[in-house]
């Protein structure tokens, strides 16, 4: 059997799931594991600013290319990288978390090191991780190692959540049978089977069937197929906001955007009479359903996750949601067809005269930019409430991290995003308040010449929040004032950037970043009032 | 009874430990505890950049204010911050951080919200600090409220090291009772005069006792008491790195920093010899004895920390060093004087031609810049081993990190250091690698008009693992270029800004920031080889 360094297997098998990038920052414990990506020419090592933003790079490079990796060193790197970490775990971002750990002599010595406690305690920080991913493997002496590592991955690519594997120092150069299992995801076809059947019978005897498409149908790849028993089955649908734009938007059955019970309660009507809810990859947090109450009857509902479903509180595990909706979309018969709304989004943006900029005309103007197959990457913030009213193009790519909400996440997933698929445009809406936490990333776009269109709203502190807190004019709202759009230059040269205070001024950085984004990066910094806030998110704040 | 609410009660608790700034970022779930600090007029609200800069920042007050505290949102907050606390936990420093969590209706309905996974679990963070804190208390409904918040506070003074408490957004606005105890940190009386005499009789019967300084004495705030106790005893005495500069360097007795086996050799003998190594505050770990082989004979030792002393492997628990110090110097008789050899460290820097900065120049021309009462900061990287060697002034101040090692501590930790003493001088030194991790935070610097010295060392990259990997010219332990020194312009105006790439150019801008930092930030930027190192490290890592 031909034998391979363990570190050298583990990038190997990152190489085989299709990545081709690999983030996080260096540091004494992991210089072997970093080694193993120099010598491996399928894989690139993009030194990240800081741990938390390689972590979000990751996650963000995952969400579109299927799989990400970060490497840290122990404890003082991956503690600062957990958060990104947690919310891979929240989300269904499938990202190896790669920590290079003191050698098996330090542990067994109990040496007291740097990086860790007095007394010592080497487990802490993987016991830390068993909590936010999918499996957590620490290494040892006495581990069946190369078990470890493949049942890993396989848990990876069944859960699509984050796993953890921490390799001491030494044990990286230990050897290993090069064998790589073959990682076979496919259903339980008995399970499959029953819970297909039993979901077309149900389907076709119930008088108003409605489908929730949202974010996992990502997760799960099955954007194909979830199009497809849509279109078989014709029935009507609707999208939760984190799932907003994978079904193409001007569909003859889309309800629209999940926004609530007031902007969307023909929806919430529709759902809550429904008898037959088929819920595809679903998340049913508070700021997705915006707090709607969807009191479903579960003898209604038929919930599809990736790799279970529950029909009538029946439990059906090892089904994955590909397979199943590609066999109901095989057996399933064409439903009677009602008439959905035509879905419109803002009216496009005019400008009439030259005024302040503000949402009334950001948002739209937005819309208006957007194109087939952009990506559009939307941190958490009062700009979620501008987004969630818009009409996306066909073959659009929404992203955002609504579930988990950390803010500053949008700047490093943005550069992730870029880095698996360069050739679409990639437009990243972020407030200044979440862009200072990690905005330093960008010194990565630049360095390694991605062309985001980046667009910093600056209203003056963190504006979600003077809606939430008792007082808008909470002092610890405030933020300090940055001059955003001249950081570009702290990090390179080759920038487009710009500042617009006006309707006019926004419009025009616009136009040129059409030509501009095709060589370099954009970053245009938008002004708009502390207490501006789109429509929506008035009704939503009664404010 | 008088009442009070449960966050004024702690943030109460918070003041009355002398904490005036408290740090952090707010969101949904802590807007409560934020009220809390804007309602008490004893303590200020901070608003840090990002989390982990805003646990660095309070640590960096901690250090020298005595006691500090960060506060967090939910899950994203507190685990962007938890390497921060780590560290805490590491080097003890004790700092409170307290978490705004969901209200107890959501916990107890398993709510699916945001910050949160599905399905949810609301312990897990709490039990990933339970790891890194003396004490975790997570607020329930069923708690004895006020005690866990005592108790929480008890064991902050008592162990020094950082505790956490988690408060549900309803339960901060509840009434306890507004009767804080009195914490009383004192010796057990029997165990202190036992180990007291002990230790007098061991060293009086001693041929050559030897005293190990180090930085658990200032964290346990027995800075006078261990002076005294050399004064009295008149014992000779080294240091460790970490505890550098907390007794006089030219004291009589000093026989320097300890430096390892190659330029201590000296020092390492005489503690190897010796028969009764009294070890005050020290911590054991490889980059403080630069991995020296040091084997004391447990029959030979005194190990003195902050509540407890083991003496020949008996532990007295309850022992305060401060206490036993004092005990100590008040009966111990003067012992033999031996010489010790005068500490010059660098010579005086000296221009004979106008060269590219490099190491031999850089070091000196600093140790030359430092006055008494200063504060001087050094962030983990080579700069160390510039610093070690250097002979600090009379009442001076160093921090470092050289346990825990996470990078880019250094620059929120000036922050908080200089909120704690705004009155002292204060120099940061970082390498410009740390310092990418978490500059945003020097806006906060501007932002307040603080005015610390802050020099960036820009030598292309992370020198210290270009010594310890492989290959030093491994391309992970390169960097993205930026453009320092107009860094600080971004955030603010009043600020002097410069860069030094010849040793001429650095002695100017340190003469002008002589002047300049009594009303402004100074941020140089120094230009040095990216195979630049002190002549110690050369030694170090024979390179
Ligand atoms: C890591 C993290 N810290 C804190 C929060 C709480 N939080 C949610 S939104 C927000 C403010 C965002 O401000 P900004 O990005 O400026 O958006 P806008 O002002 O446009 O709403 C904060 C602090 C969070 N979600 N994540
Ligand atoms: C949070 C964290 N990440 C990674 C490391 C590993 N590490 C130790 S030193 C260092 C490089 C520091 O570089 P710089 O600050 O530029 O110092 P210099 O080049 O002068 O040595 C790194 C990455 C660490 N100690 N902490």
């Amino acid at each position: 059997m031909k034998k391979i360094k363990v570190s050298d297997y583990i990038i190997q098998e990152l190489a085989n799931l299709g990545i081709k990038n690999i983030f996080g920052v260096p540091g004494d414990y992991n210089f072997n594991i970093i080694d193993s990506v120099e010598n491996n020419h399928k894989v690139k090592w993009i030194g990240s600013t800081n741990e938390l933003n390689g972590g979000y790079a990751a996650d963000g490079y995952a969400r579109l290319n299927g799989y990400g990796a970060v490497i840290t060193t122990y404890g003082v790197g991956e503690l600062s990288a957990i958060n990104a970490i947690a919310g891979c775990y929240a989300e269904n971002i499938p990202v190896v978390m790669l920590v290079g750990i003191p050698s098996t002599k330090h542990i067994e010595e109990k040496s007291i090191i740097h990086h860790n406690f007095a007394p010592p305690d080497y487990c802490n920080f993987a016991e830390m991780y068993s909590k936010v991913t999918a499996k957590a493997a620490y290494i040892t002496k006495d581990s069946n190692i190369k078990e470890e590592i493949d049942s890993c991955i396989e848990t990876l690519i069944r859960t699509k959540k984050p796993v953890y594997i921490a390799v001491p120092k030494d044990i990286c150069n230990w050897e290993i049978d090069d064998n790589p299992p073959q990682h076979i995801n496919t259903s339980s076809q008995d399970a499959l089977i029953k819970a297909g059947n039993k979901i077309i019978e149900f389907i076709e005897t119930s008088s108003n069937p409605i489908v929730i498409t949202d974010s996992l149908i990502k997760r799960f790849n099955a954007e194909y197929e979830a199009e497809r028993f849509i279109n078989k089955s014709n029935i009507q649908f609707c999208s939760f906001l984190m799932g907003k734009g994978i079904i193409d938007e001007s569909h003859k059955n889309y309800l629209g955007t999940f926004l609530g019970k007031t902007l969307s309660k023909d929806i919430l009507d529709s759902l809550n009479i429904s008898d037959c809810v088929i819920s595809i990859g679903t998340i049913y947090c508070d700021f997705n359903t915006f707090n709607a109450p969807l009191d479903f009857n579960p003898d209604n509902m038929i919930n599809i996750q990736g790799n279970y479903v529950i029909i009538k509180n029946q439990k059906f595990e090892n089904v994955f949601m590909k397979d199943l909706l590609k066999y109901l979309s095989d057996s399933i018969k064409k439903q009677k067809s009602r008439k959905s709304p035509e879905i419109h989004g803002y009216k496009p943006s005019a400008i009439t005269k030259i005024e302040n900029l503000n949402s009334k005309y950001l948002y739209p103007r937005i819309q208006e930019f957007l194109k087939p197959n952009d990506i559009f990457i939307c941190d958490t913030g009062i700009a979620l409430f501008g987004t969630a009213p818009m009409k996306f193009p066909d073959k659009f790519r929404f992203e955002n991290q609504f579930f988990w909400a950390s803010i500053g996440w949008g700047t490093p997933a943005a550069l992730g995003i870029n880095f698996a698929k360069t050739y679409r445009r990639t437009l990243l809406l972020t407030g200044e308040g979440a862009h200072q936490l990690t905005m330093q990333e960008i010194s990565n776009i630049i360095a390694h010449n991605l062309h985001p269109v980046i667009i910093v709203i600056n209203n003056s502190g963190y504006t979600i929040e003077r809606m939430l807190s008792k007082n808008p004019k909470d002092d610890y709202n405030n933020i300090n004032e940055w001059d955003y759009s001249k950081l570009p230059s702290i990090f390179g040269k080759n920038v487009f950037a710009g500042q617009a205070k006006t309707n006019k001024e926004f419009d025009d950085l616009l136009k040129l970043a059409e030509t501009e984004q095709k060589t370099k990066m954009c970053y245009i910094e938008v002004f708009t009032d502390k207490l501006d806030i789109p429509e929506f998110a008035k009704i939503k704040f009664k404010k």
